[in-house]
C-alpha cells in the first residue's frame, strides 16, 4: 500500500469529523437531506430549485421532494424569482433560520467537547490547517463552495 | 458575531473541502447516496441493512432503495447473515470495489491538484491537523466513525 499524502489524510479526517458531528443533526427532527438543503439556503441565500439540486448533487425531482418537505414544515417557501416571474426560488423562513441555528449550536457543542483536551498549540494547528484548506479552495478552481 | 474557534473553523473547512472533492463523484455515474453507501461497505465490510441505514443516517426504506440500486448495478449483493440465517447483510462485489477505487482515485487527483501549491510546511500542518482530529475522535466518545 502506497504511503498516504497529507491532503489524503486530511480528506479522511474531514469525513470522519463530519460523520461524528452529524450524529446530533438527528435532534433537529428533519433528516439529513432537508437539513443540508436548509444550510445551503442559509449560507447562499435564495436559490432556484435547480441551483439547489446542483449544490446538493441530487436530481431536480429529488430536490423537489426535499423542498416540499421544508415547505410543509414552514422552514422554507417558494417565491417568484424577482428577475424572472416565471421562475421560482426557494427562501428560508424565520422558522427555518431558527431551526438551522439550533442545529449549528448542537454541532458546535460537539466540536467543543471533542477538542476540549486539545492544547493551544494543537488548536493553532487546526486553525492554520483550516486556513490552508480555504485558501487552496479559493485559489485553485472555481470559488463556489 | 462571536469569534469563531479553531474547531469551528476546521469544521467549515472540512465541509467546503468535501463539497469540492465530491464534484468528481458524479463521474462514477451512480449518484451520491449509492456511492456513499458503497464506501461505507468497502471500509466497514459486510453490514446488515439497518447497520448501513444507521451509518448513513437514513431510514430503512431509503436504504433499501439505495441497496436495490447497488444490487441492480451488480455493485453489491445481499447474502444470508452467517450467524443468523433469517437476516441478510450487504456485501460489495468485485465490480463495486473497482468502481469505488476509481472514485477514490478521482478524489485523490483533485486533492493533489488543490494542494499542488502548498509548501512542505503547509503539508506538515495538514498532516498534523488530520492526526489531531483522528485522535480527538478516537479518545472522546465512541470510536465508531
Amino acid at each position: 500500500m502506497e504511503e498516504r499524502k497529507p491532503p489524503d489524510l486530511m480528506h479522511s479526517a474531514a469525513i470522519h469529523l463530519l460523520r461524528r458531528v452529524a450524529r446530533v443533526d438527528d435532534e433537529s427532527g428533519i433528516g439529513p437531506a432537508r437539513l443540508s438543503a436548509l444550510s445551503v439556503l442559509v449560507y447562499r441565500g435564495a436559490l432556484t430549485l435547480s441551483e439547489l439540486a446542483d449544490a446538493e448533487r441530487v436530481t431536480a425531482p429529488t430536490m423537489t421532494r426535499v423542498v416540499d418537505g421544508l415547505e410543509r414544515d414552514s422552514l422554507a417557501r417558494r417565491e417568484p424569482h424577482p428577475e424572472d416571474g416565471r421562475s421560482v426560488r426557494v427562501v428560508v423562513t424565520a422558522r427555518g433560520h431558527g431551526l438551522f441555528q439550533h442545529a449549528r449550536r448542537r454541532r458546535l457543542d460537539v466540536l467543543d467537547d471533542l477538542f476540549a483536551g486539545a492544547s493551544a498549540t494543537e488548536l493553532g494547528t487546526l486553525a492554520r490547517a483550516a486556513e490552508i484548506i480555504e485558501r487552496a479552495l479559493s485559489t485553485r478552481g472555481p470559488s463556489r463552495k
